[in-house]
């Protein structure tokens, strides 16, 4: 099977690496050829070793080249990757791509030409890196119904997390390390505010669910807000805050999505994953829960899923093709979601603030679980509570109240809490 | 596709149950036709709802019937499951099993006629229940060199683990409770002994390295000398024991195998998994590190793995078979490991014992990292050591020469480590 690529910057050149490389991986290596590369400037020093001939700047005669039998794109953004892809498909090209923004916006596109035409289209990479979750929800968990997934699918939030709950930084701290360690962009806008993380869950809702959804439309809030306080009531609670990004199945049919940190209880098993590694968490019927976990970015994790992907067209006759489950006819996407949370307040200093809170949010329906107070440096009340289970909408009117009472200073942070 | 199945205990129940119920998992079910049962006694009340013309007690009817497509063994035990295997092979059928023991002693056997007839042979369900291990070993991490495999592959040990890390039971009474919650059989031996675990680590070594290994020869050592003095010393230095199958490739080419409880640092991911859970821990070049979670035995989990296998065939006409990875030449199994080792040792009660031990093991080039001494109730000295990192029959000579020692009474305890 004869390869194009397109790209060759830090996933292109791991592929390149792997590809050059076949001792002691899969032996259908040596049926697999990188016949071209497309780059950008073709005089460019490059870290891998190919034969100068196999590169060209003319991207788009690597798409209808009737000898390339697969495209592999890892050039990123959205043109001319779509445009590319697409022809490519028309040129019965099988498609392997890394490139979760293009799929997010325009995976049933893509999908929908494959499928016409008859080929494959795979990326593994495009949510947590090498973590084989892509083909599990095909494959090895067609038997279930899936219940639910919840991830934690972006390293550079996990490890600003990491470092703010371990090492007791900032956020503008821990935010400048990740910058300064490479695990940050420049730009760290959409991987702070959950962009990144809302495209890689439209993925996983689409694999698993079958169902389309624009990530614009997900409920998304970022990790900026959190503090060390909120940290400290975390832990002193025995959870974790995590950015996590959730889809569930309700008994009605509606699928709830949000990107969103998290209280994780310590016991739950998404709580102990630490630093820029990924972890994707699902429950099925009948297989229960399942974790996957592993890195979930940088050349080597993501090369790995790219050219398995490559692999597993070449070892597969039958098309490869996204897996429509049947879904429950009234499926819908809905951004509700039932859970407890936990909620900071600061209030004036006042022996029945904490009691008055209490009594405003029962009157919501809104039951206060657990409660501490404590007094801070500039002389307010802090009232940390976590709720009993509740819908996010019936919470946001008690906070509404809430905010109306005289003594209440600031409601500092809401988040849900994920129980094991 | 016409299924044929042999046994209807309680994964055959819950395989059954699955193929009823299609609603909400993939639609390649709607291909899918169980059209024939084999059980010892067709008269028995059973709980899953089946037409009583499928049931028969004439199981090699069954892999000879031209009707049936793919046979699925979930009888269990050696034989008469690999006769018929062997037999349903031969007339041309898929084989989906969930026989650990039959895989991991006749593994090669099968796999090699099944090469010859070209049907394919899927076995997910013999490791790690509903987890995806095989095929994501067999394809996902197909671009990989696999440098190690570390599992939990064994939910009963962990279990009566969990219990005497958690609540500080003693390991009859954590066994026990284990039967009583029908989390060990009537007969522990293989569970607690690592005989169960050991055929798991002789299956992912197949898979994973292409190489077939004699299940008896692997290193083993059981839980049952664990003891909860050692529960409190490796919670004092913060490890956590588990009982490990692990399969390393050295740099030199051989395999090292074993079974045998580990102390695992609390920051690595093994050490969090808790009670009947199964994990497989993994490092490749490129991927890094992986892990994959989730019930290891039980209906629901064994049977989500044997009913996605039979969809992977249906949904592949590529024939599905073990991938025997380009091994370097050298490859020979070795059970030489070097690792950090936790060793405890009772003394009469001497000022000067650590220190003369330390002497010891300095002698045979085994340096002591950390170590921990107390009285215990009957005034014996307790001691507790930490190594370097030494091949284990380094450190068994120097085990030999300390029991050596006139002040000496027991070597308690002697456990690797695994560090992050």
């Amino acid at each position: 099977m004869k390869i194009g690529m397109l790209g060759l910057g830090t996933v292109g050149g791991g592929v390149a690496k792997i590809l050059a490389s076949p001792s002691g991986r899969s032996p259908l290596l040596s049926k697999v050829e990188l016949v071209r590369v497309g780059v950008r400037d073709i005089t460019k020093t490059r870290k891998v070793d190919l034969s100068p001939e196999i590169l060209t700047s003319e991207l788009e005669k690597i798409v209808t080249d009737p000898e390339i039998d697969l495209v592999v794109e890892v050039m990123g953004g959205l043109e001319p990757a779509r445009t590319l892809i697409l022809k490519a498909i028309e040129h019965g090209k099988h498609i392997v791509t890394a490139n979760k923004s293009l799929i997010a916006a325009y995976g049933s596109e893509i999908f929908a030409l494959a499928r016409d035409r008859g080929v494959c289209i795979a990326f593994e990479a495009a949510v947590g890196g090498g973590i084989p979750i892509i083909q599990s929800l095909q494959q090895s968990l067609g038997a279930n119904k899936l219940k639910a997934i919840t991830g934690i699918v972006n390293g550079t939030t996990n490890y600003i997390l990491s470092q703010m709950t371990e090492g007791g930084a900032t956020f503008d701290d821990a935010l400048q390390e990740a910058m300064q360690k490479g695990f940050a962009e420049a730009n760290p806008t959409a991987d702070i505010e959950g962009i990144d993380a809302s495209e890689k869950l439209a993925i996983l809702t689409l694999v698993a669910f079958g169902l389309e959804v624009d990530c614009k439309t997900i409920f998304r809030k970022g990790i900026s807000s959190i503090s060390q306080r909120d940290i400290a009531y975390a832990k002193a609670m025995n959870y974790t805050i995590k950015l996590l990004a959730n889809v569930n199945l309700d008994e009605d049919g509606s699928l709830r999505l949000n990107v969103q940190p998290h209280l994780v209880e310590n016991a739950h098993p998404l709580a102990a994953i630490n630093g820029v590694f990924n972890a994707i968490f699902l429950e099925g019927e009948p297989v229960g829960q399942l974790m996957l976990y592993g890195q979930g970015a940088g050349e080597g994790a993501t090369a790995s899923a790219v050219v398995s992907d490559i692999l597993n067209i070449v070892g597969s006759s039958a098309a490869w093709q996204v897996i429509h489950k049947n879904l429950p006819a009234r499926a819908s996407v809905s951004q509700e979601s039932k859970s407890h949370f936990y909620l900071r307040l600061l209030t004036d200093k006042s022996a029945t603030a904490a009691g008055a809170i209490a009594w405003s949010l029962g009157d919501f329906n809104v039951a206060p679980m657990s409660v501490q107070q404590q007094i801070t440096k500039d002389g307010a009340l802090e009232i940390a509570i976590i709720t009993e289970s509740v819908f996010r909408s019936t919470l946001d009117n008690a906070i509404s109240s809430i905010r109306g009472l005289p003594y209440v200073k600031e409601v500092a942070n809401v988040m849900p809490i994920l129980k094991i």
